[in-house]
């Protein structure tokens, strides 16, 4: 039996902390999911949700849906966890969560995002108890592998969806979107994510004999600078301007006296809609033909920029969090990627809210256990500004 | 007894090649002497020269001296090789000489510098036989390192020289200095050799958020490309122009999101007597400084430039070449260093004078078996250049 109580939404809370640290008990490192997955389908499946379990390779993934008309609104997130670390650098162990004298609940995943998934079963159980014939449809996407490869988790859940034309309208996307207090920060987009890899030839020889060798860091060294140097574009109301970066590079053996044959690079772009991905890859490779390099690049495209214009979702997710903190959020699509890039390829509305990101990713990540509560209050909220009539809520 | 006819000097050469194969067979990769030296020894001792051994470290060395006045001439070598690489690319295995049907020497340290150390001992050998009461002394100079550190070998074997005020007017090395045929280039200097480790910092961070991050790749870009292609100098009559090679670069993790935190690159001038260490340090650091990185930089000064002049050495090997092969040779300070580097800093007049270097550490390293008679025969008429009086030549 769920432990809320219907009637007073506001009051039993603690479903949520009590959920998130069931979650933040298991160390699902991507991809394990260790049943976190199983935990959320018990507490789905008792307020009439439908399951359908969808692993792809060693990833777990699961949709469910509740109602039988409408439009459809999905809460997103990932089971999985980055790694902890060296567990020494922790003040408390990373995988036994507890709520410490400052009212942080702490625990690997406490942000990212055991909390909001927790949050989002406990507002959809008070939802689905006090509005059980609403509007429209519920639904959850949950993925094991968000933090990895993310190949088999929403990306491909994402697939199988569209292939059976399931409507997808608006999905809420539990990431860690809040900065400075909850809900201050909503992502309604993501800038898009390039990757190459870049190798450029030279001829192996020996530094005494350099008039029979060509060496490749000489030769690529003006290439990454006019890159780094490149004005991409000036981004957009809705976008900061595409930014380079090269996060690896690579040459020689570690003998000084031998000048390498190759050198390797590692770039990404995070782009914004002003420059397409055809364009960032064709000015690349015009700057390093315009440096005469023999080189080979391998792309990667991680995500196409997507936006979320106002429209319901964003309006819906406004009122919600004005309704519970009292404080209208900004929009926001600076940051890294997350799945809702690939959700958004379903022409789907797509927020991204969920709490403060300060310690993401790092030892001793923590959120202030309040904050879930309310983070809950504000989901059911939302459900409430898009499933209740009016004059109902 | 060794086995040359004093008589008819030109007619039993064949011991350079017994010696030759018999210091092959033995795999001494550096450090390692596997009394390669032992055996040169034993010859010497037998011609009534007189030894030291100078072990330092795990590394072996030796003196030996023959003669009681007058002028020294020492001939240095070393008996360590570099390591054979896989030995399947070898056509026949490296460290089991033999000569093939035309007529090479194959195996591993053939040219680099085994051969060499055969034909300088078969030369005292005969020269000392007919010239028993000969001017001036001869000695050997030998090291198991000179292809690795080379700090225990020549470099300590000098400074003990040095300590003890030893007198060496002219020196012979037995690197493998002629390229097209035997004797057509005789090294009489070399270029210095300047190395460094430059470290630029950055401030680490993510791919999604650079204006948090500072990427000391994008840093280091147009510093490299300003080293690259700076005019250092324009070398002069002896020396080819300052060069600079960055010979390894490494930053990244690996990982494609995290904008590092740091760059290493390694370089290495090889440097004219037209610029100083000294300056080549203060001028690499004004770029830098120019660029504004926050950096380190190790420097290593491998060796300083050092040249013989036309002199008594040059002038006895160049009439001693072309006393053998008919041809003159010519005077080059190119290439890689040696160990001539230490042995110069005495005050010591220094040549280098071996085989063919076109097969040197690489698989099925090989020299014309005939070279090797003819280098003997060639080192031997150096010693008659220099130690008899012209009328009795
Ligand atoms: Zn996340
Ligand atoms: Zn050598």
């Amino acid at each position: 039996m769920p432990t809320t109580e219907p009637q007073s939404p506001n009051v039993d809370l603690s479903a949520t902390l009590e959920l998130a640290m069931e979650l933040i008990s298991r160390p699902s490192v991507t991809p394990d999911d260790l049943d976190c997955q199983e935990l959320m389908i018990e507490r789905l499946e008792q307020l009439g949700f439908t399951i359908e379990l969808l692993p792809f390779g060693d990833v777990k993934n699961f949709w469910a849906i509740h109602g039988h008309h409408g439009p459809v609104l999905a809460f997103a997130g990932h089971t999985d966890v980055v790694p902890s670390g060296p567990e020494l650098q922790w003040s408390t162990p990373p995988f036994e969560p507890l709520i410490d004298a400052e009212g942080m609940l702490r625990g690997r995943g406490a942000a990212d995002m055991k909390g909001s998934l927790a949050a989002m079963v406990t507002a959809v159980e008070r939802f689905v108890s006090t509005h059980p014939d609403h509007d429209g449809r519920i639904a959850f996407l949950v993925t094991s592998d968000e933090e990895g490869p993310a190949i088999d988790g929403t990306r491909a859940v994402v697939e199988h969806l569209r292939e059976r034309h399931e409507r997808l309208d608006y999905c809420v996307v539990g990431e860690p979107s809040s900065t400075e207090r909850l809900g201050d920060v909503i992502k309604n987009g993501r800038r898009g994510s390039l990757g190459g890899i870049l190798k450029v030839r030279g001829i192996q020889g020996h530094v005494a004999y350099p008039h029979l060798a060509r060496n490749p860091i000489h030769q690529i060294a003006p290439a990454l600078d006019a890159l780094a140097t490149e004005h991409w574009d000036s981004g957009n109301d809705s976008f900061p301007a595409t930014s380079f970066q090269i996060s690896n590079i690579r040459a020689g053996t570690g003998a000084t006296n031998v000048i390498p044959g190759e050198v390797e690079a590692t770039f990404n772009f995070r782009f914004s809609t002003e420059t397409s991905e055809q364009q960032l890859r064709e000015r690349t490779e015009a700057i390093l033909r315009a440096h005469d390099l023999d080189y080979d690049i391998s792309w990667t495209l991680n995500g196409e920029p997507f936006l979320t214009r106002e429209g319901a979702l964003v309006e819906a997710t406004m009122a919600g969090v004005e309704a519970i903190t009292g404080q209208r959020p900004v929009l926001s699509t600076s940051g890294g990627t997350s799945d809702g890039r690939f959700i958004a390829t379903l022409g789907s509305q797509v927020v991204e809210l969920g709490p403060r990101n300060a310690t993401i990713h790092q030892v001793n990540e923590c959120v202030r256990a309040a904050d879930l509560d309310e983070l809950s209050a504000i989901y059911e909220a939302i459900l409430k500004q898009l499933f209740v009539a009016q004059e109902t809520r």
